[in-house]
């Protein structure tokens, strides 16, 4: 069988890996303040795979002999395990669905091509046998991105890039590489760090996320402030679409009319399935840092990342978290570790007799590349502006712990899932000027859904990502949740993605649209938007074969909102 | 009538502006050497306005009577003058034929919208007409994207955006302006500088261009390198279509699909009317200077560049000319100022002593913007490149001359056309390792081309814009052309677009589409990129009522243009 890994049907990340928190003393307490959860109560396991209900792959015999034919037997599986792990990604939806046998419709076989001769003959096949085609990569997407429509009468094809993971060349000479688009993010590091480059790309999905991925949701890294996003690193593309393959070659910049290139990003599969990327790598630098720094309040915060990215200074990451994220950071440190060795009772009491209110702190992170003695001057550029804002820089420890740590927080929604709560993120993009606006009625937004579902609900935020006009702040929510789960996710989900957009955000920065974001697109992009991205879709896929109904879906309206949340279903009362 | 200024019918510019020999010395010579032309003969000057033939309008009294209705009298016109202005852009082919009175259709009627809402109103008017739409800003492209196909059998109406030129609003706390598209760059920098800020986009067409029009051609400014392109810059959009605004709000970056603005963003009016931008305005800099630098060659002058743009540093200008381009900077300066006064016998004989031939010597120009301490660190960086490429500073003063003299290379063309020479300009950009051999190639390809026609050609490049992974190249060619101009043109045009293709390049950095350059998008993007874009106008005008034929058309094979080559019109060859 063929050798692609996936994460755990149930979960995020290898079988075997979960968060602890027995090392974590501060952990117990934290949660029980949030949301008000006891963790010392045992917790309630997902159910065994043989407990699911997966439907027979709906296939001909003879179209399955064909995917045979072009990949091999030992690359064609309509196996159950297999088909269930490429049905979903792995948003909170998702995973409350598998757990709790919620599956509507499972892809009716998996293929794995070798290369893009085979994606070519996989994707005619489909076109002409009238099925329905989804690329998978990572299988990390949190927008339902991956999942087949409920009511699919059609033969669903589920794609696995996973064999095409090879850094194909690398342009030393422009700093230009050549990328199958299944490679994971650990996989395509290592080959690009063996000849000393790097992508620079770290999303917080990047062990279990691949370049394809990347480019068809649009992700972006935590050094996107120095590296860009994907749609600004992803400089040529090949997607195979039926009976051609689109190449752009790879450009620094081009008057081609509108751009391909910026149709192909962020596709989501519906309009072929990208099998390379070329992406600009990086010399590995000389010195890279992450810089801790306390500022007194949410509001010093963000003014310094403002002015950092107004400045002459170019981090390459510009971080800070509210008080309540700053809260959580330092719950779940581990004894006599990182950020404890700083934060100790004497830096506590020095900002005390400042006249900082402990509660109110938010913890920073600001990254540094570069030369030596270029780091050294763009921490000087920085630091100015971080003490002008009373802020106060705590070294690099805590910033080496973030760093180890980056990746973890997915395990740790398995963990509250195990115990009934529900945890999940949004993610939004606005102008400097609405960020405290967008961040103070997205707050109230989710206070006044866990208020109308009777929750002790938790939201917490940090500013992620900057840009010359604005900046990405990211939500993280969770609460304990009662019998319609799903129902109740959903009351504060759209109370979210409806504060971002009436606030002047966009529906997600990085997350991509999918079926969660979609109801939402009109608002965002105009309903003449819509139209023109239709059109489009319309064009290139007459039969709505590829990953149909993504992206664009039933728009909602405001009022549709308010309403979800005047009739939430309350803590306990049974599904509706 | 209308206040809205136009640039001269048969030239660049305005009216009384043009291009003096008289204090240039070193000017005369150099055409001669070039060229081969004695610019001491008495020029012939264009044809007069009343000997062209300009076409009757086709338009209905009812349908006239109509626009008349939405924006008055005196914004509506179906004058010779204002039709024959509205016919072309300022290419080399506009302006011989428009000099040859060589105008196959003009716009029927001329329309000055005073607001979005009555754009609305002409274009659903239009549509209900059968009619076709082309909007109008500055007027100043060189690939062909304004003209209407010459059998077109429909009213043409040109919108003219002149009027919508206000800076509506700055939003002071994010950086971001909200201007109408019609706005041309001295315009808008004046609205902008009074309030401290500026936009930081200076193409060569800066005093004649609009907003709008450097959206929908995909424009790029001289100091893009720290302001980015225009689809950097351009974060918000509004553009009106049949029945409704395509209103796209401004976002420092956002996950939602397919980027409908990198669709409207280099639509050449394509897709629909744009009306407003909203821009990344910045603060304008304490200090902005401009350094020149000699370097002994091009290829040395190539490696700083590309060093530069992978160091530390961030310059806001890179540019460094061939020796060839560098021997006519020098040509062109004035007695006793700027470059002269440093480019001294004494400065001469000490590179000539320093083994440096002054033949291949190249003149280069890098800006920097920021504090004054900023100013200094990046200069040191820079500084150090350039030493180790065997570079030479040599101060402010060429920069200072080069910032005054940046706007007056089009009034050139103009001359020279006056005494029978075409002059022109191709721009490409390419990853950093295949820049020599788009440099070569290009210099070869036109010098091929010279010599099947049998003419003494000229070419020269500066590369113009770097990114982290490759850089534009600039061309201008010139030559005393026969009587058969237009296709000695071509032979020339299309081998120099076919060696940018062929070298791995683009078929432009940022002068667009139009008609010039669409027989070599399939080439560019594959026949699979054009085809998911014609998938794209189709839907979006199905009637082909917007501006069409522009941006995709028939395309050309290397063995068509190695055709046009071998079969060139020699010199004095009459027309064919």
């Amino acid at each position: 069988m063929t050798d692609v890994k996936h994460m755990k049907w149930w979960g995020w990340g290898l079988e075997g890996v979960g968060f602890h928190f027995e090392d974590k003393p501060d952990f117990a307490p934290f949660v029980q303040k949030a949301v008000a959860l006891d963790i010392s109560v045992p917790p309630v396991p997902p159910l065994s795979f043989d407990e699911l209900t997966v439907e027979p792959p709906r296939i001909t015999a003879s179209f399955e002999a064909e995917l045979v034919s072009i990949v091999g037997a030992s690359h064609s599986t309509t196996d159950d395990m297999a088909r269930v792990v490429h049905t979903y990604g792995k948003s909170i939806r998702d995973l409350l669905r598998v757990r709790r046998n919620e599956i509507a419709r499972v892809p009716d076989v998996v293929v794995y091509p070798a290369d893009e001769a085979e994606v070519q003959r996989i994707v005619d096949a489909v076109v002409t046998e009238g099925a329905v085609l989804i690329p998978f990569g990572g299988g990390s997407n949190i927008a339902g991105s991956l999942e087949p429509l409920a009511d699919e009468k059609r033969t669903i094809v589920s794609l696995d890039l996973g064999r095409l993971r090879r850094v194909l060349d690398i342009d030393e000479g422009s700093g230009l590489a050549r990328i199958q688009a299944g490679a994971q993010g650990p996989d395509l590091e290592e080959q690009l760090n063996a000849r000393g480059w790097t992508l620079g790309h770290f999303p917080d999905s990047f062990t279990h996320s691949t370049l394809g991925g990347w480019v068809a949701t649009r992700s972006s890294g935590m050094q996107s402030d120095k590296y860009g996003d994907i749609a600004d690193i992803a400089r040529g593309l090949r997607m195979v679409r039926p009976g051609t393959v689109v190449v752009l070659r790879p450009l620094p910049s081009t008057s081609t009319g509108p751009s391909v290139r910026e149709m192909i990003i962020g596709s989501e599969g519906r309009l072929g399935v990208i099998t390379e990327v070329t992406v600009q790598v990086h010399r590995q630098p000389a010195v890279r840092e992450v810089q801790a720094y306390f500022f007194p309040n949410w509001k010093a915060g963000l003014a310094a990342m403002h002015e950092i990215s107004e400045s002459d200074a170019s981090p390459s990451i510009t971080r800070v978290s509210d008080a309540r994220e700053s809260g959580f950071s330092l719950a779940t440190r581990k004894e006599s570790k990182g950020v404890s060795s700083f934060v100790t009772k004497t830096l506590m009491s020095v900002l005390q007799r400042r006249g900082w209110v402990l509660e109110d702190m938010c913890l920073s992170f600001i990254g540094f590349e570069g030369s030596s003695s270029h780091v050294s001057y763009e921490k000087k550029l920085v630091s100015k502006i971080v003490r002008k804002h009373g802020g106060l820089g705590v070294g690099k420890g805590p910033g080496a712990l973030y760093d180890q740590k980056k990746f973890d927080t997915p395990y740790l929604r398995d963990f509250l899932l195990d115990r009934g709560a529900a945890a999940d993120v949004s993610e939004t993009a606005a102008p400097w000027s609405k960020l405290q606006k967008v961040y103070d009625d997205t707050v109230a937004a989710a206070n006044k859904a866990y208020d109308a579902l009777g929750v002790h609900g938790w939201i917490m935020c940090h500013l992620s990502h900057s840009y010359h006009s604005g900046a990405c702040l990211y939500f993280t929510f969770a609460f304990v949740h009662g019998d319609d789960p799903i129902a109740q996710y959903e009351v504060v989900k759209s109370s979210i993605q409806q504060a971002f957009i009436d606030a002047g955000g966009t529906l997600s920065h990085h997350h991509a649209v999918g079926v969660e974001h979609s109801p939402w697109m009109e608002q965002d992009i105009s309903a003449g938007g819509v139209a023109l991205m239709q059109g489009l879709f319309d064009a290139a896929d007459p039969g709505q074969q590829f990953n149909p109904g993504k992206i664009l879906g039933t728009p909602i309206t405001p009022e549709e909102v308010a309403d979800r949340v005047a009739h939430a279903p309350r803590a306990g009362t049974p599904a509706h």
